[in-house]
């Protein structure tokens, strides 16, 4: 596999989309961003950021305090991708309606058959 | 899950990038596009393009000749799709240096810790 489909993988998975489209917004701490995407696990939520980081996309802010605080937010790089697929989701969004035509015409076709 | 977040799973599911993206260029039948995408079974890209075909992106036309040809491609919805996939595609490959300089940085972050 081109070492840009695993990239690409990761900023189109499941939790990569929603953690990168809630970053565009603020910096989160980990709680507030595993409040603000529902249904996550802690674990898929930590991996999630971890992969987002190593690849540059995600800036992991520890803060030398008691108690300890972690700030996320995106680089520049994470910025783009976040903007496209951000654009995506939305576009995605907007044609639900033909989408849901689309599969029922399927669905009533397959009946036939 | 909101509806759309299906639907945006299909459009950037592994095969579905690629497949969305081959049809950019042209119709195919279904054996050339399995080799043009190359590595994928043909139960995965049977079940990619049914997949598509029922979200309205892909068009599949059934010839009734002999022997029996089936031609794929794209609706003008799974082309809007298309163009917006192939965009993150090209730059995800364009920010490869980048996301390489990261990685690295990362790793030797954790080396010393």
């Amino acid at each position: 596999m081109c070492p840009y489909r695993l990239v690409l993988e990761h900023v189109t998975s499941r939790w990569g989309v929603l953690v990168l489209i809630e970053l565009l917004d603020r910096p989160y701490r980990f709680s507030e961003l595993r409040r603000a995407i529902g249904r996550v696990s802690e674990k898929m939520l930590t991996q999630t950021l971890q992969t987002l980081e190593r690849d540059g996309l995600v800036h992991r802010d520890a803060k030398p305090v008691i108690p300890p605080r972690v700030d996320y937010s995106l680089t520049d790089l994470g910025r783009e991708a976040a903007e496209q697929v951000r654009s995506l989701a939305l576009w995605t969004r907007d044609r639900m309606e033909e989408v849901q035509q689309a599969r029922e015409a399927y669905d009533a076709a397959k009946a036939r058959n």
